[in-house]
């Protein structure tokens, strides 16, 4: 197929070349364009405008935030100007999900955020969850097999996939939480957290989510950043501005969005989103 | 061995026969007296007060709270005054556990909480957690390994092993908070709880809390009762003592238990503790 | 002096009127331009656009929320165009309040946000809060003194007036969240919510916002409202983006959004904010 | 009227000093002895054992917990065993309350609780908050106007009487929490706290409570402690009990009871409950 891809930060980047590795035919566009010569390398097109990568079959983004995106589609040479099938893979709000749907060209468009961390990325590893027209969704099917190891589809209306990635992370974050509040109760009653991590991952607690944020928190590992505190923090705000729209109460929601604040307040831009762990402890003087 | 058992109720019933079934010589006391009937069958010996059954070599305990467990110890005719090394398997209080060691008889005490309902009870497969001097666990370890699955070795001190029990409770009320806050919050957005669960379970949260009580969520079966919320406002109560003392403040405790007593004031003391849940949702008024 | 004035709802219709009375010369522009004839009638000129209110001494704005700010300042034939002092007094995000003050044109930018409702607004009884230069804020001064009682001075940044109507804002929520939960433990405890009210205000809590709020508790009056829960959820929602961008944690300002998106949840858009109370009492069956 | 009077810290060395004054004749008790010689030398008898101050009309008790109370009244020599009306002023928990009023001797029980400092003490400026059979309190008014300006009477359960008093000590730490959170923001978005301050109490927030602990928040002024941090922990978690006891959810209790906690681990146990403000503080770097 000829796809465009737009975006290429760390996940973006191996997203693109998994897709050049599957045998399709791609052309790439980044704000900076420094980003773009490792893929020009291994064959992918140069384009001078966002609106250039969009005239093939399909154009995906992978994009920081809601700015970005909307400078990249609804700005001048955007790619609302194209005519391709627009998956929108950056996790942004579920509002300005709807203003894509909405305001789409005629190659339509679809809501394709992934789980996954930049390893997972690179090795084809992601989740990709979808939603859009049905049809649509089945064009990017083998762009899809290309990125990721599993694809699940939520709904005909594109938002509806980001607000299953918000919650998906949401999820994360109070996995965290409720782990670094146990873990620092344990310790100030004796009980070191390897310990508890043990027997919570060894009966109940045995998921990925326990096993790498737990061993994350065991040993301190929260620099460098898998992914950063701000981010998260970016991420769990939009999670809130969807509980408005909504009218869904998540109080759990507000600790964690606290705890985000307090950490990048003591520790620094540059801490992991796990260090939600270390407002946690540092409340309790540990 | 020559054991006995102190109180039985579902787990306790259950537990005691894995222990004749393994051959050991048991003698049971219960407080309602109809309840020994059937393991008397089974080849138990009947006690007439809690001492009778501590004479042997262990002596076991499986009682609903702090007061059953000080009325059988303590109490007049009570194990305390028995020779049995006492291994207490309810779940009680952290203070209580310091109480418990620090007032053993000749026998020395063990705390060993166990993880698992019913039917892990009855099929032998609980997860026994342990904490006592390390020759009185291992003199317990037969009888761990005829009613549990793995054993668990988390400390000198008895209490700890109360404290990791409080702490993996407080973990499972915790999961199940947030899938109800992310359902919650799907649902009011227009993704049903049966497909967000199914993209959460396919990704990172595929542990055992996430199936079981995630599969409770989407079907609503909050009754009958795995296990009550006032039994699970009891265990969180006492994991907020122990907060309290050990000066761990914990935010995502004092949800869950808003959220228990909401639910019993609106529900019922027979709904389950999962039932957290429906506060969850009609604070959303879904 | 002449001054012009944009935005005549409730509040900024008595407000204009009062500086009619007070003899300055008034020019009224309202984006539906029928609410303008009442001030017509008592001597104001009608503008054509906002920036024909601009062309004099001072220009105040009295707007619903920070876009309709935007489109009143920045659009086109907007007051930005005018020379005018601007005194903004509606309650707007800090983030909108400091690009104000970036891009204001020759005349400057003062915040002046006010605490009163209606009622005080009529009677010119308003407080208050102004930061900016303090030329610019000497120069309003005989405008402050024709709609309020009192002049509160908060720094040289305009938006220091945003920040501290927003937390004045957080501290009613607040207030009314404390004699809610109190007010609902007392009751489920027997002791009805008038008793619990006259010993608070009887004592340390004699303040008008006990006071007055107390009573809409007791006798539940949350309808009509005085200040809707929605316009209530949006001034949480712009403090809550303020203690983002600051890095502060405020889990009692978490509380009170959950409790307003709740109520209008279940109760609709036209509850008073202070219907908080209703998600209270609703929580525990009352 | 023949007083007796139990409890001599120094708020009970205050109150009973009061009745002496207003012409009693006083009985007193204290577990340390040493404390009773200063009203020795003011007219009052020394009691050997509770159950001597408990002969008279009426005999008050000023203790420090629950624990202190069911030493001093149902311990062997306590006033339980006595034929006086028992007025209760100590911050029990309602269930202790309930306790008494059912256990009483022929004297009967009144719960009376007090709000006020140890100043307000001396000057015989106490609020009294009492509940119990009417008559009863009838002959306990000349000594409640011995010690305090104020009388409110809420019910005809005592126990009534204890969960007004938790419920007011509760909103002082809510009202003391939304202070800390509004002069965080505002002092991180570049608002001194006595700005802020200023503005609060001169608009809606001109109770004492804001008057007091605002300037105590200004100043930092924690210590001496006027009350201490783990009372005021001990104060919420008794409303926490009756929380639980009555199914009321009180997510900001949960709130002030984690900062109590975080601010003891911080600074230790002679920090005063104002001190939340620092766990607030903290969180934010501030």
């Amino acid at each position: 197929m000829k796809v465009g891809f737009v975006g290429l930060g760390q996940m973006g980047s191996a997203m693109a070349a998994n897709l050049i590795k599957a045998g399709h035919e791609v052309t790439v566009w980044n704000r900076s364009p420094d980003k773009t010569a490792a893929l020009a390398e291994q064959g992918a097109t140069m384009a001078q405008r966002p609106v250039d990568a969009a005239q093939g079959d399909v154009v995906m983004t992978m994009l920081a935030d809601d700015r970005a995106v909307e400078a990249v589609v609804f700005g001048d040479g955007g790619i609302g100007q194209g005519s391709a099938l627009h998956i929108g893979h950056s996790t942004i709000s579920v509002a300005l999900a709807d203003r894509l749907a909405g305001s789409s060209g005629p190659g339509g468009y679809v809501s394709a955020p992934v789980f996954g961390r930049p390893p997972a990325a690179a090795a084809g590893k992601l989740f990709v969850v979808a939603a859009g027209e049905s049809a649509a969704i089945d064009r990017g099917e083998p762009l899809f097999t290309a990125i990721g190891q599993r694809l699940f589809r939520v709904g005909d209306r594109p938002a509806s996939a980001n607000l299953v990635k918000l919650s998906g992370n949401f999820m994360i974050m109070a996995a965290v939480e409720a782990m670094a509040e146990a873990m620092t109760l344990a310790e100030k009653g004796g009980v070191d957290r390897r310990t508890l991590l043990e027997v919570l991952t060894g009966t109940l607690f045995n998921a990925p989510i326990h096993q790498t944020y737990g061993e994350i928190l065991v040993e301190d590992r929260f620099r460098p950043a898998g992914f950063t505190a701000p981010l998260g923090l970016k991420d769990m705000t939009l999670a809130d501005a969807a509980a408005t729209a909504y009218g869904a109460p998540m109080p759990l929601l507000g600790i964690v969005r606290d705890h985000l604040r307090s950490v990048i307040a003591t520790e620094g831009e540059d801490i992991d989103w796990a260090g939600v762990a270390l407002a946690v402890r540092r409340g309790a003087s540990v």
